[in-house]
């Protein structure tokens, strides 16, 4: 049997069938007014304010060919969009895939994306409504999300000194698995979580929040910056995922603060509200942790006894 | 003087920097909650169905290094999307960039790109508010446009026996200049036409319309396939631009109705409001020539006495 691949089929005709594919979803969705094949999507009006990100995963940077199969990587190119949309408080309404693949990429392969993306879209009462394929020298997935805001929008201003910090969920998993398929191990390639419901829920109490995605001291920076304030981490209390502690023993700890790509929510949150994230705690459907405070000072992330953190970084594409 | 490269400043100084350049751009739209530098963009909420679209231009596809400024090819990257959104009649509110970059790109090309998407916005009355740059193999850019519906929404399907079919400005031009540039000449790279006034004004009478980005003939094969009717074009009729007459001669026709890359848009008119089309002529802000019309049949584009156009298609990414 041979390999359908996109330049056999062309890119019209792969639309084509894309778009009957996805008809089920349109009909479900209350929301889309227009959906594939047209110029672009219709969304009916919605009186929350919309939230908007976009993120791209390329293979070569973000993935190797071989770690993990097209739905899982479609998956995860939404997942970590609606990441960025829960670290606001709203929750995904509309996707929009740009793909970019090289003409001998086999279609079942931008089917599997494709289908990753309208598969988690769906399982948020979200919807892939457009997008686009090209010709690249590389696959590359970018998905658009567009969200409802929640009641309460969140930012990565308005810490203030004396608010405790807490994450969702535990770090490291995923900076520990690509080191293992970098190795040539052959490890599962983890999944963002989905934190949707957690960020809308803790973004009614919450003074700052971010998602992290560049590695936890990095993206506790942003909210220090942002909110001019500093912040003390109990490098301790955080909890680091069993894979981490797996792969990098003693320098488990190190590596869950620095690695990256853990899509967990990192929320402060002032003590007068302490008592309202008890009552929400059981709701939030993913463990809470509190791990520091911020403090008053010039914008910084400290770890007490920590010496590895001193000017400890996170991941940047380009340094 | 040595080029500061993106990866002398690395991924998040970039990111800071823009989001200080496009300050004034959110102050200015009325409609931005919160602009580029949090987890996502917020939009307030509005009245009208909100219109989305999604377009990549890649490097060695769409465009070739030298071919254009930084700036031209990220105001095309945002007129080939707002191009989309003129066919259903809908105006750009708000802009997320997604750039694809080499770790040596000189950081004033990105610099460049995102100026170009940002004043091709602005213009518009709509703003940057968002984005991401990460890592890869070539430059691409991506560009996802919201926009409002306008009064009236005008889709491919609608279209009926007897409707008149318009074009807005002129045809072959993008196709004769990327031929030139491929050949070796100087030309400049032409940007595409901002039609968003004449969407609008058109939806408001169109029966169907769609943009031209893959070939006039291709392009309306789509609106016959959605409409379920055919149509045929007048080759004579169709406005030739001077470049393609200038480098294809006798062939010039050809390759206006098949070369692509026009961002025209074309629009069925039903008889009953040809008043109410000469009565918005003179507001839509470019030429409408009246190219054919469309006829009962099976979907199919005739173009009576033009032997090439038999089976004639137009840009397939990966045909």
């Amino acid at each position: 049997m041979t390999t359908r691949r996109l330049r056999d089929v062309g890119e019209h005709r792969w639309i084509a069938g894309l778009v009957r594919r996805l008809h089920d979803d349109m009909a479900a969705s209350g929301r889309v007014l227009v959906g594939p094949g047209d110029d672009a999507a219709v969304l009916r009006a919605s009186r929350r304010p919309l939230v908007l990100t976009v993120d791209t995963l390329v293979e070569g940077v973000h993935f190797r060919a071989g770690w993990a199969s097209p739905r899982t990587i479609g998956r995860q190119a939404f997942r970590v969009n609606a990441s960025d949309l829960a670290a606001m408080g709203a929750t995904p309404v509309a996707a929009l895939l740009a793909l970019e693949a090289p003409g001998d990429t086999p279609v079942a392969t931008v089917d599997g994306l494709a289908a990753g993306v309208a598969a988690d879209a769906r399982a948020l009462g979200a919807a892939l409504v457009g997008g686009n394929v090209t010709a690249g020298r590389a696959l590359a997935v970018t998905v658009t999300l567009v969200g409802d805001a929640g009641p309460r929008l969140a930012r990565r201003a308005g810490a203030r000194p004396g608010d405790r910090l807490f994450v969702t969920g535990s770090f490291g998993a995923r900076a520990a698995a690509v080191r293992s398929l970098l190795a040539g191990r052959r490890v599962r390639w983890p999944l963002a979580p989905v934190r949707v419901e957690a960020g809308r829920r803790l973004a009614a109490i919450a003074s700052a929040m971010i998602d992290v995605s560049d590695g936890l001291l990095q993206d506790l920076g942003h909210v220090c910056r942002a909110s001019g304030v500093a912040a003390v981490v109990d490098a301790a209390r955080v909890p680091v995922a069993a894979g981490c502690r797996r792969v990098y023993g003693a320098a488990a700890v190190a590596h869950a603060l620095t690695g990256g790509e853990d899509y967990e929510l990192l929320v402060a949150v002032p003590p007068r509200r302490l008592r309202a994230l008890a009552a929400l705690r059981a709701r939030l459907g993913c463990p809470l942790t509190e791990i520091g405070r911020m403090v008053a000072g010039r914008p910084a992330v400290h770890v007490p006894g920590a010496a590895w953190a001193r000017g400890a970084g996170g991941f940047d594409h380009f340094r």
